[in-house]
């Protein structure tokens, strides 16, 4: 029999908002003791009055102690749960795409929470960052073989959230075969995913909106693309008529993907590669007397955890400060951050701090978030994470 | 000579952040007596160590007392500033639009405060919305005219900022002669536009983007447009492809240029208009049983001043969750605010509300703003006032 999760008093509060999770406080431990529950085990939740509200997997090492995945109590977590879902979000993508290239499912924006699937054509990969998940695999497996019959299916199970829930890393291809070079289109651009040893799921799916307005924004100017992964960004700006780009990352892989990412879309003479840390990268550029009009930071998150948000804060100013410094006199700055903990009235100051400092003047004609196959759940705040501002940057 | 306006001590820190505007209680009344002011007269402010601060004009009957036109102690606020400021912002303009359809001038965020200036073609609509703009009228007219040669030049000055300025409303066609119909197009489609006797400028241009957006939502849908004044909204959709769009209307001239505008784009079968109160519009709709594809909610500020926001919310709150009962199975809700003192994770929280009220499913699959020719200033949050969401509305 299904084991019960009753809540402290009040302490339903947020789920009756629409929120999904809860917190290890607030359960009352003394009628149903978390250590009673297996990570990853099936759970009836109930407020404190006895009243059931929803279906939920438990892990009781984790500080999110339970997520709740179905507000109907008969609502049995299986196969045929996550077909359901499978097809309700499929129907949204097959709605706004056109093609087989999207994250399939955002976690608790899907109402699945704790799974990530990007698909990339016939290729899928999938990320289960909760023991719950990792209880259900097999399930979700089946459910997606039933829903999308994909050639491949890849875990990408190795985000930092797995340690939290305490569980191993596992990157594997769990069902057939993954061809030579897994392939995708965004905004009319080919590339190159690197599913299995990339980042994340190999691919960034969630600018994909503010990508194709930084394209409109690019022909005839020179660009500068710090963090430039596998070129995400930059080879788009190229193929979209950048006159040259310079694509800057940390990672020697990932820069030779962009350069067979350019070669892909026939735009190798306009997009230059350089290895090095972008603070460091920012500073040689300033020494050679380099100009842009064009620069894209689009970090790794600075801030994980609530207390990173000071020392955040102050990474992304100073990014930012040192990356405006290399625009020239009427230059577009495009700067994004995927810190959940960093507010959006944050980044708008990181950029006025930025604008003051050079003494110039900012006019932000783009706010841009995550694409609408990362959709928001509005309960959970924490679903959207993704920030991007296009700053005009003058001199008056 | 040019009187001084002197801050009290710590008062020029919101300056120096880079806001341009002084409130009354700021200044130091001793030194500088705001009643030996006139109205719009040009002023230097000083910090209260004497160091200037820049230029700006001054109306010592608001609370906003100046606002600051330029940083530069040596600029004169005239002709040639207007040239300038008008000349950088043409310049955006012309990069991110094919027609001259826009708004040219978004006061502070184009570094003019309570200057607004909408161009239709050859007509521009002007707004004064301060005595310093007042003041500075012929200044401006001169610019337009040096800078867009546009065959009329029409004041609005009959927007309520106005009055907390002391200024009389003033509707004219200061230049030139108006013809009979002004026109413009936006994503393609094409309005007449009611300059005199409409809202406004007559034409909310802030959409632009997000009507973009929905156009490429509705196909074959069945959309609700509510305060669809001239049919901004609601005749794009029907030029998208929409299969039935109602448009609903307090004002009956309004309605009327709705099947003037779908008439001139060829959907006037796809488009019916009613006449009422959108509350009332809305119950009646669910009395008879009626649903929807699409449901637009582009409302005018039910926030006007910050000691509203309660009664405001409320009012967001009931008119979002009347609309969803509209909504069919599996919808598309577009829910809009244009209040600045709505935050935009309240409208969030509205939809949240609005969702779990009728034990529905929501995820936020767009989050607009005002597009770029309303460019926010990093510095001046009061910049940033449009938000709009589009919720995919469902049942699990």
């Amino acid at each position: 029999m299904t084991q019960r999760l009753r809540l402290n008093k009040n302490a339903d509060r947020r789920l009756k908002a629409g929120h999904l999770w809860i917190y290890s406080n607030e359960v009352d431990i003394k009628e149903t003791p978390l250590k009673d529950f297996a990570a990853g085990e099936t759970a009836l939740v109930e407020a404190s009055n006895g009243r059931t509200l929803g279906v939920a997997y438990v892990n009781p090492h984790s500080l999110i102690c339970a997520r709740v995945m179905s507000r109907d109590p008969e609502m049995r977590l299986d196969r045929s749960l996550f077909v359901h879902r499978f097809n309700q979000a499929l129907a949204l993508r097959q709605r706004l795409f056109d093609q087989p290239f999207y994250r399939l499912i955002h976690g608790e924006g899907d109402l699945l929470p704790g799974l990530v699937i990007d698909r990339f054509g016939d290729v899928v990969v999938v990320q289960l960052n909760t023991a719950g998940m990792q209880v259900l695999a097999e399930d979700i497996v089946d459910a997606l073989e039933k829903v999308l019959k994909p050639s491949a299916i890849v875990f990408r199970n190795d985000t930092g959230g797995r340690r939290q829930e305490g569980l191993e890393a596992q990157v594997e291809v769990a069902k057939g075969t993954l061809p030579d070079e897994v392939l995708l289109e965004e905004n009319g651009v080919r590339f190159v995913v690197p599913v299995i040893d990339g980042q994340k799921t190999g691919w960034f799916f969630d600018h994909r909106v503010n990508r194709a307005w930084l394209n409109s924004q690019v022909a005839g100017k020179r660009v500068l693309d710090v963090f430039s992964y596998v070129g995400g960004w930059g080879v788009q700006a190229a193929a979209s008529g950048a006159s040259e780009v310079l694509c800057v990352d940390g990672s020697g892989p990932a820069l030779e993907q962009v350069a067979r990412n350019a070669e892909l879309n026939g735009v190798q003479e306009q997009v230059a590669i350089g290895e090095g840390d972008a603070f460091e990268a920012l500073a040689a550029l300033k020494a050679d007397g380099e100009q842009f009009d064009v620069v894209i930071l689009d970090p790794p998150a600075f801030i994980k955890k609530r207390k990173d948000i000071n020392n955040g804060e102050r990474a992304y100013a100073r990014l930012n400060r040192e990356a405006m410094r290399l625009l020239g006199r009427d230059g577009l700055l495009m700067t994004a951050s995927c810190s959940m903990h960093l507010a959006p009235e944050r980044l708008m100051d990181v950029v006025r701090g930025a604008v003051r400092h050079q003494d110039r003047h900012g006019q932000v004609i783009f706010q841009g978030h995550q694409g609408p196959d990362h959709p928001v759940h509005p309960a959970i705040p924490e679903t959207s994470y993704l920030k991007a501002l296009g700053v005009r940057v003058f001199r008056d």
